[in-house]
């Protein structure tokens, strides 16, 4: 019988602030980094589950250090018991009584039971020779349910209404499947679009992610608004009337100057504005919403867990919903958080970029494809061009979709070589 | 010039398990533990502020090691520049861009900046001679408002209206100073009401209460409904119907099965039903509420932020405020709630208990009766009668009320011997 014998940590930090890669309204020199866990065993197969949570920098070391509280339970179990378990292992881990007073079910240690549950994902879906994408498509309904934990999601979704959704899915599947395997899934590109860029660099990488085929790019607002009209002005001059434009303002507005500021940039036809407030704020989001319509409104990639999910689907406070891989408790989460969307009529446009987050969240968006929402209409997924050759299965981002992969895992592995080089401690 | 020279920690854990202190629905088990931090000066005055989160146990090592990213802020700075900007210090912590990304503004390293907070405050009233309410109630209102960063709230709380609100509390201040000090703060006691005690527990510690002037005792529920039912009717009998009886589900339920549960519980005339699930469920509260109208809602020890608390209140999510002394970013965070519930004439009724809450969550309580809600109708701090023994300056609970601390700081020191002998590592 195998079992696993640790939770091998790193502290891996890239230096991305030199180049301003990453730079918004309210992150102005990120140092991108992965509070980096391996699940190991003694099965003597060389695999390993391998998963992260995504940082900017400062403080990624108290994310490293939240994986040993979770040792007590994962260290010395039997591997097949584990992976055959997932839904009982999520249970355990978020509900651990005292750890879940730590948030409860956010922040440093809500993410650090993500990435363990990530990375057994990752190890699950190695021992079975599949990308974690197929293997959860290949699952019964039952079985996907039985990884969802409902508690405080019931007045909005319950076990058999997530089930009758899934059910209704299961005839297309195959088709679905074959589709994505030759044509790949809609991307869109934030490459162009960062703070710390002037207008001609800005210019160049709209003109680049055309001639890449992306039909929508995204960029950041929020620091000023005149140089926000002109940086959009360039956007569309360069890009023209048929590449759809989203703006980002990472939080930076309280409700009101939302408002306003928003009502200077309609002219340009928004895809969406992204983030106009805190990722708290329900009600915020929605009074945003109205005020703005029909300009869709989007979050995600800072809302804590399901439950806040929940209600910004309840209150019309969202039209865009955007997961992220590593900010709530890992795959299970982000299942329940599927079904949520698929509930509401919500489309997914998970959130990437980071430190392999495109990689991560690729499978979540493929695998909602074909076994949950059964559509990618209105469904992009977000692709940044940087920091992939870290991984050992690099996403396949070309004529703007992503290519599903075919290597077993969760694409959530970092080479030997980027963990030594970045890692430190 | 005198200098921040570290912030030193410990992580001290009390065996409270052993006993079932503090055992309910949700937490069997909590060994009551304090992410503990000291900020060292080389003032030479003796002086050192102290603070603290307080935890259930595991995980207390995290939290305890979220205070080292705090250093590079804190330690070489001016402590009179520190100490006479706790406005700008608050803003440069909790706005610290990378370490945001950690949150925002939730878990273990919110709970760490507001843990810091507090200690500069304890130090800031030790310099000052006075202790932290009084320190507080002598600021005017314009040094108070500087304190609050009104970021996110100004769809419900502007500055100018904060600013009001104090003005209107100006003119009885002296007056209400002077009464606090003669007849202190009215109490409530959660002693009787741990779920892991028995009948006859329960009715000796209820008698014992009403003998020792409590007007409100509250006992935990959620666990099994006859249970509830059977020990209402012991605490309703032993008590008699002029005390108020609360109760506290420690977010126990879904929504429906919250109003399901309270539809039984309702015939013993509640004071309040506390944390009736998630408590980022600012929706599920309200709908709750509706449901169990008149039976008031309250909640608040586990909620992340000022933007959920103006949220529950937006919402009519809540009719009684309970903020806690660690779970926020401190001091400052707490003034900004205490601002918002005069503004929505919402009572506040701080959760206390754990380890030193009841100590430092008094001072705050009594600020507001001073300088912001100036009144303690329908107000109560919550009392539990353990642990005191270990802070230099223990709560003076007599009569059924906190009784004014006189001495100088935030009353979150704890003796040298108990910080000794709980220590790990």
């Amino acid at each position: 019988m195998a079992r696993i014998v640790a939770l091998q940590t790193h502290d891996v930090r890239f230096p991305t602030s030199q180049s301003l890669d990453g730079s918004d309204a309210m992150n102005p020199d990120p140092d991108y980094s992965a509070g980096y866990v391996r699940v190991r065993t003694d099965a003597g197969d060389g695999l390993e589950g391998h998963g992260f949570v995504f940082t900017i920098g400062r403080g990624n070391d108290v994310q490293v250090a939240a994986f040993a509280a979770l040792e007590e339970h994962l260290v010395g179990r039997d591997v097949e018991e584990v992976l055959g378990d997932l839904g009982g292992v999520w249970r355990e881990l978020v509900h651990d009584s005292q750890l879940r007073w730590l948030g409860p079910e956010k922040g440093i240690m809500h993410m650090a039971i993500g990435a363990a549950v990530n990375a057994l994902w990752d190890l699950k879906a190695k021992r079975a020779g599949k990308p974690l994408w197929q293997l959860l498509a290949s699952m019964t309904p039952e079985q996907i349910v039985d990884l969802v934990d409902f508690r405080y999601l019931t007045d909005a979704l319950t076990r058999d209404e997530a089930l009758e959704i899934l059910r209704a899915a299961e005839p297309g599947r195959a088709e679905r499947e074959a589709e994505l395997l030759r044509d790949g899934y809609p991307a869109y590109t934030t490459t162009p679009g960062w703070l710390g860029y002037d207008d001609g660099k800005l210019a160049r990488l709209c003109r680049e992610a055309v001639e890449e085929g992306f039909t929508l790019v995204k960029l950041k607002v929020g620091g000023n608004l005149d140089d926000d009209v002109r940086r959009l002005g360039i956007a569309r001059d360069v890009c023209g009337p048929d590449i759809r434009i989203a703006v980002d303002a990472n939080q930076r507005w309280d409700v009101a100057e939302a408002i306003h500021w928003l009502e200077a940039l309609a002219p340009f036809d928004l895809a969406w504005i992204e983030e106009p407030t805190s990722p708290d704020d329900v009600l915020g989001h929605a009074a945003i919403a109205r005020a703005v319509a029909p300009m869709p409104v989007a979050t995600g990639e800072h809302v804590a867990n399901r439950v806040l999910f929940k209600q910004f689907l309840q209150a019309g406070a969202l039209h865009i919903l955007q997961l992220d891989a590593t900010r709530v408790a890992g795959v299970n989460e982000n299942i329940a958080i599927l079904l949520l969307a698929a509930k509401f009529g919500v489309p997914v446009c998970p959130h990437a970029g980071g430190v392999g987050l495109c990689e991560a969240v690729q499978h979540l968006a493929m695998f909602d494809f074909v076994a949950v929402s059964g559509s990618t209409e209105g469904r992009v997924i977000e692709f940044v061009d940087h920091l992939h050759e870290h991984f050992v299965t690099p996403v396949d981002v070309h004529d703007g979709r992503y290519h599903a992969p075919k290597a077993p895992g969760a694409g959530t592995e970092m080479l030997p070589a980027s963990i030594a080089e970045y890692s430190r401690g």
